[in-house]
């Protein structure tokens, strides 16, 4: 059994915690939250107990491992506690907002064997799984374009939005590592395109951006777009396209369930999509668990480790910078 | 040039006249209908002659073949004039309401070598026929069960119901050519299923149904089964499935337009149904003349005939006879 | 905490012992199998006691409820001991294969308020779920027509087939259920045609059919068509239409990813289906256990009890008696 | 009748004689081409005269209006003979490759009342007029994203592509048309990138790209995506996504039929895209002759002109620019 301890029990912290006590080689460690309420009700319900501190968790000889769904800001400094205490973690996105604290706290863990998984759990779903699987036995012949469709079924309340460090960091994030993950070759350069449509005096306030496309190309010529939105009136619009020189695959949106509807004036109706990432993702979110159990077990690096969180950085500081001074920007160029 | 005169310039007459009017090797010979006004309307807007009785197409020099879609107890006469003449007739279905007359017809042209075709439309639909070449080429293997799916968008007016010989002979006798087409083996046995729930007061009074299932199978045991309404309020409904031992193909309906709507609470909302036959089945209108134009040049049967006509009238003879007895009919209980 | 034992472990029994595990408000009690290695092999990796006879589960203190997934013949004599020893039953399809007996086991629980569920998992999918929705709600307005295609992915080994009171009362058993849960009113007529399609020589060892269409009407003229094969070489054919006065809502098949493939010559293709029932309806299953764990604790009959496990049966009946005598049969000369 | 000539009788200007001919209120008047051999086959099959020389054509009082569907070079040339003899002109895409031709043109035929008409024949699809009629009737609420997909079934033939003037302004043409129709709003930045990945040879002989993407913008922050191929294996792949405020509509593409097949391991699939542009927008081919009809005969300008030829042609610059300068480039840069 590999007792992990949950960091940080909001929304996704909660998820996690109940995807590792369903696990059969895994159970909960205890749990850590700033708000000591949440901790304490979280602990309660899940009979499990709760850390007054995180050094706690990490000091525990009944901690395994750690997973790190606390806030942005603590990411880094926890995972460097975990190598320190040679403890497995899996750490939810972005590592942090900035990239010199991503690599000071790469030269601080410099070297390590402890394993360190991101949580992009989108590589962990069974259609983008088949994507990456027609791609890599050559059924779609060379990739020439991927196409990935990413929109948010509803703007995040304003007090998120302010800290999230912006759509490319909050939420391209995850495509741009999708991109890697297909793409299977780093990528060389990021044009990125913004607006402020759904929220646009928020925006302008944040600096930010709630519509935007990002192209981006392999050095061999590959080419990626990304579609994002922080408002999809029917649901969270999840697809990938994968297009190549022998064929084309493509993964579908999920909706509620596998009716349709003809009506007077239509056909084919099918309910709204599943909304949001918990639902969307459910599977991917316990297979997550279940590498992460896994490379602990084996003390093995797991199929997405610090580097990709890392890279998954550098294409959104690429893409700030591409529409700060309107042009193609080379990953080069942030290092 | 094959110059065809059309008998019969209602909806139906009209479209035809105009295909034949866009078909390279042939041209409209002239139009007749009772109506009189409507005849002399049709032949100024084709440009062509108006014929005053139905004879006097039969005896022109200037008609090469003769177009039935007049009313249908005018059908088996003019099937007769047309053999008698040696002029190629192409007739909409059915024959006629009654077997009695149909098989007297039979008798009166026994042996003659004049093209006649029936005007099954749906044989010519594209995707009936990539259904077809599916069976015959062995893509779905042995053909098991057939599903035929009819329903019309709306109730026709009550006059014509009362005149239409009933739900069997009138709408199911297009699925029944259908069927035989796809088993390709005569139909041993038939049953049938008649409630009245559009316009019961309607349908009580016609001793009709609106709404009908039957179920046949052949001797070797393939099923077919065919599900029809008078009224779908979403469109004209024509769907088939050929389901074999090595797999299963189907065609599905046609919407308006290919567009997809995604709105608050739904996705995937296609367009209603193209309504109705004429649109639905437009292409393969135009393949009806296109066979019949090629049999009449080369003097040859076409590829569905008399005995097609009748055949499909027996099958509607056994549904009402097994309505009317509560069982199983065989075919050859009717003749 | 509901404590339910198990009643047999093949296959579906383990799969329901690991939903009564995961169930949050209910835990697994022991487990009985006739095949005593099976039972504790079971017993060992569910961490639960194996009893020595079904009967030491029905007298344990430590057993508040029982699920029975043994062989059919055992059914009816654990519901009555089940009822004896005032312990709620979630009994599998079906009650058993003889009327007569599910008669007498009637009589001998007749008055009991223990609650009894037969586990007709379909009417739980949340796909079905929503059409039952739609029709209640009136979204399709009156039910018209019911089409339920049901084909499993291959046919069971011989040894099943020969013992399992053939495809009717085996297999068409989930589609009578689910007929009888859509249609909203009592069936009044069945006419069925049985084929030997798929394996003749062993159908004909049996007396049975593999490839199947029932027809049944209410007394209101409402008609239901179930197509049934026990071979679809693309998987587990699972298909709802319900069509209506104002609209049609479909339950369509789940493939086993939602990738579509476009190639050389083709596009669309979207892989094999979800094969088998336990991955199907996996959802659906965990649902059982919901229901039942809430009717036991609340002491209230189960959505789908005794009396629709022996309506179901009647159908069944129906159906066979059809086909011996080639008419269409009313349920009341069942009884 | 508006009797019509056709100058260029390959491929594209035979269909559009032949859609002359099947309009009601329109004549085939004449055919001139180059290749003479050609032209004389061409005249011979649709009855109709042949011209000695192009000038003939707009000289003759027995034509009324002029279709250029000769080479690229020679469309200004004639557009401006055109206007010169009053004669209106439906001309095919582009008006030239040199902007500077574009703009002298311009200058000569300023203050003309001729209609002049450009063959965009996108616009003319019966599901792209619905995704702007669910544009324009708010049913998307405020257009925030387009997404076009447009991919050539194969590479044209080596001397085609060598003087096409490029993918920019010889394919993607067409889908810059068809943002603008789309968007509403003159399109103020484009920045695309390109990829020599299906001929990477000929590409570089020519200076050209196969692969290509183009992001552009409105002033008011509307996207629009373009995803371009020469090649795809599947056929003609041509789809159209709007996604506003409101909600998303799409089109999708044209199978060969609407037949889908499920075998062992597929289920699902639809034969390949109907290949090639002909096909595919057949429809909309003739109603181009329709709208060219209708505003030569009212004497009004066309739903798409000559400016909406030049700014495509802007677009495809601006495209250029981008690429060889590694940036977003503002139309306005371009003139």
């Amino acid at each position: 059994m590999l007792r992990i301890a949950v960091l940080g029990v909001g929304r996704i912290g909660r998820m996690h915690a109940a995807n590792i006590a369903a696990h059969p080689r895994a159970s909960l460690a205890g749990v850590f939250d700033v708000n000591e309420a949440a901790a304490t009700e979280i602990a309660e319900s899940l009979a499990t107990v709760k850390f007054a501190a995180a050094e706690d968790a990490f000091a525990s000889p009944e901690v395994d491992a750690v997973l790190i769904a606390s806030s942005t800001a603590t990411h880094a400094d926890f995972i460097e506690m975990g190598v320190a205490a040679g403890k497995p973690v899996l750490c939810e996105k972005p590592i942090d907002l900035s990239l010199e604290r991503v690599d000071a706290c790469a030269a601080k863990i410099a070297g390590t064997s402890v394993p360190i998984m991101l949580g992009f759990v989108r590589r962990f779903d069974i259609g983008h799984r088949a994507v990456k699987q027609a791609i890599e036995s050559g059924r779609i012949g060379e990739l020439h374009q991927l196409v990935i469709t990413s929109r948010d079924p509803g703007m995040a309340p304003d007090a998120y939005i302010e800290v999230s460090g912006g759509i490319f960091r909050d939420m391209t994030i995850h495509d741009f590592d999708l991109a890697r993950y297909f793409l299977g070759e780093e990528i060389a350069t990021v044009t990125a395109t913004g607006s402020r449509l759904v929220n646009p005096a928020l925006m302008e306030r944040c600096g930010d951006y709630d519509t935007v496309t990002i192209t981006m190309a392999t050095a061999s010529g590959k080419q990626c777009l990304i579609t994002n939105s922080r408002r999809a009136v029917y649901g969270y619009d999840q697809r990938v396209e994968a297009f190549g020189s022998a064929g084309m695959i493509t993964t579908d949106n999920k909706p509620l369930d596998n009716t349709r509807f003809h009506g007077a004036g239509l056909t084919g109706q099918a309910p709204a999509l599943l909304d949001f990432f918990i639902e969307r993702y459910d599977d991917a979110f316990a297979a997550v668990i279940g590498e992460f159990v896994d490379a602990a077990e084996q003390g093995r690096a797991p199929e997405v480790g610090f580097a990709d969180g890392r890279e998954a950085l550098v294409l959104a500081e690429a893409a700030l910078k591409s529409i700060a001074e309107g042009r193609t920007v080379s990953t080069s160029e942030i290092g």
